[in-house]
């Protein structure tokens, strides 16, 4: 079977899972405390790093966007990544926008703050960090928010893999209850668009212990 | 004509530069001081980054990675992320690797340091920055080394987009004398061969106002 090396709240991971559904690529999931540097997972992925896809036949893929290259290549019957060189182009900036930019200025100050520093027991969570975070998060709401009035999707009038980014990087903080839905109403319609996805149904059901999301968490009409 | 805004010392711009002439693609280069934030270089760009490339038509795209998806895939005589799904996905893999690894662990804490934090007047470079850059360099000169003594090119029997994403990195590291050849040979033989190529004349020729490279920075016998 089809195995996919990840972590609940990763949204790389999130990210790799909705593509897999959408796809209607059957897999199993399997949690991977990449903390713990295990040696033969080490071996897959000398980056230690989830996700990481494993297919039937051996093949093993690391890192989420190589990934999702991978399986619009493999699996193109649903293409996530457009058809045209301009729609590839602004799927492709937009998708490393929420992987790199998005994740550098709000997931490691919010995400990592919040849950990894506690759980590898590196102390509190910084406050400048997270206050940094926040004003990020709102730039990138806004920008976000744009996007999804101007257009019908995040990159253009096809669903794509950038819409697939953005939605597992604001789920993984909805999760921690870091996102103000009323201030951005047009990336709430968006976003409960993604929800509603039936893609989208097993990312919503992960819980872990000792952290519960808020009520509207997996509520799609919230 | 083609245009690429760019920084003479990013190895983001230096990668697209040697795909492109790799490719046999003409193209002009501009500088772009990214840290003047001009308005319409973010209206290309809204994440303010080089390199950024213009097509003749019109077309504009960020993001060095983006744009060595598109050039390959606009064109492709000469294919530089693999043939197979098995083979493009280890140049993939290896070429987020320094573009994103490398980049986070070596780049940042070297180059970063003793150039731009000068140039924008942010103080001296600090010394556990620069430390922890050399442990890291050293690290992953093992590996580029591991990598050239077992495979003909960095991902395999080809040169491949991996081979330039790694060779674009320590070029910007040996302008700045950071490399110690003698301690890696395979690296520093692979490394040769990648230098002696036409498409990284241009490259081994730039030189910046304050900066001068160590001697055998430009010597293909070095």
């Amino acid at each position: 079977m089809r195995t996919l090396y990840h972590l609940p709240l990763s949204p790389f991971a999130r990210k790799v899972r909705l593509v897999l559904a959408e796809k209607r690529l059957p897999f199993e999931t399997r949690v991977e405390k990449v903390w713990e540097r295990r040696p033969d997972f080490l071996e897959m992925n000398p980056a230690g790093t989830v996700p990481v896809l494993v297919e039937d036949n051996g093949l093993i893929i690391a890192d989420s966007n190589v990934i999702c290259e991978y399986l619009d290549e493999a699996y193109p019957d649903l293409a996530l990544l457009g058809r045209t060189l301009g729609e590839r182009v602004e799927v492709r900036r937009l998708a490393a926008w929420f992987d790199q930019k998005f994740a550098h200025e709000v997931l490691r100050n919010l995400v990592w703050e919040k849950t990894m520093k506690q759980l590898l027991k590196l102390g509190p969570p910084d406050g400048a960090a997270l206050r940094a975070g926040h004003v990020k998060l709102n730039e990138h709401l806004d920008y976000i928010g744009w996007l999804a009035e101007s257009r019908k999707w995040l990159a253009g009038s096809s669903l794509s893999l950038a819409d697939f980014a953005a939605a597992a990087m604001l789920s993984s903080l909805d999760f921690l209850g870091d996102i103000d839905w009323s201030s951005h109403p047009a990336v709430k319609e968006w976003y409960a668009r993604m929800k509603s996805r039936p893609s989208f149904r097993a990312v919503l059901a992960d819980r872990m212990t000792g952290l519960n999301p808020p009520p509207h968490y997996s509520d799609l009409d919230f």
